[in-house]
């Protein structure tokens, strides 16, 4: 179980990997972001993008869930009250694999009990570029006393 | 079709309504943000939240979703660059009806024939509650000569 007290500045975590479907594409698009470009690949390669992209939404959601996988579901974790920065900074495609990376920037308590941790949430595809950033910050719990 | 010129600065543009089931939120957090609180109620009742909440990425997701069938496919819209100061000020619970708001903050001409217009998305719940706030930047294409 990871508390507070394990979370180091400039400590990174790998985050594992994710293979974007095309389907999943449509899917996501076809509920929260119901763009052309996101639908329809004919659509799409009339587009500047120049063929289907992902939502950004969809990527960023992407990021949580191996932010999830690999950290927050083995930690105290209590929630976030937000992020900064959200960039997105190259096309997500179908056949992408995604690979994330969390880096912790700053760590600091703020109340009895729970510590407030700032890192920086990276998504790379399979050629190694950057396609999206963020700066998440998320509440943790300290370790228990008795433990 | 809104182009560019047609955005301006304090504009507001009323996103509609949206209805959260319990259904949508565990499917959501089962794909994308499976956190203990996100997926199941008993889980959730034992959390400082109380009960079920949904995903942040889920709230943002929907937000997006008014955004673009009150705005962005009546639009030359472009894509986006990214967000920033994405805030979760409230949780989410089954049953809540979201309504959105989309505030012009500035509009400046980008590249030829493109501009990017930064505006404050908010959802409020049925409360009158501001449940998400973020600043959102978009690109839109310009007015064509001929038109």
């Amino acid at each position: 179980m990871i508390y507070f007290e394990d979370l180091k500045e400039n400590m990174e975590m790998p985050l594992g990997k994710y293979s974007v479907t095309k389907e999943e594409i449509l899917e996501f698009a076809t509920k929260y972001d119901p763009q052309p470009f996101h639908l329809s690949e004919e659509s799409a390669k009339k587009s500047m993008f120049g063929g289907l992209i992902a939502s950004g939404w969809h990527t960023a959601s992407i990021a949580m869930r191996l932010y999830v996988d690999a950290v927050l579901n083995k930690s105290a974790s209590l929630g976030s009250p937000g992020v900064d920065e959200l960039r997105w900074k190259r096309p997500v495609r179908p056949g992408d694999v995604l690979t994330g990376k969390f880096t912790i920037i700053e760590t600091k308590p703020f109340r009895k009990g729970i510590g407030m941790v700032k890192g920086r949430a990276e998504l790379r595809n399979q050629d190694d570029k950057i396609v999206m950033t963020f700066i998440g910050n998320g509440m943790f719990g300290t370790r228990p006393a008795k433990e």
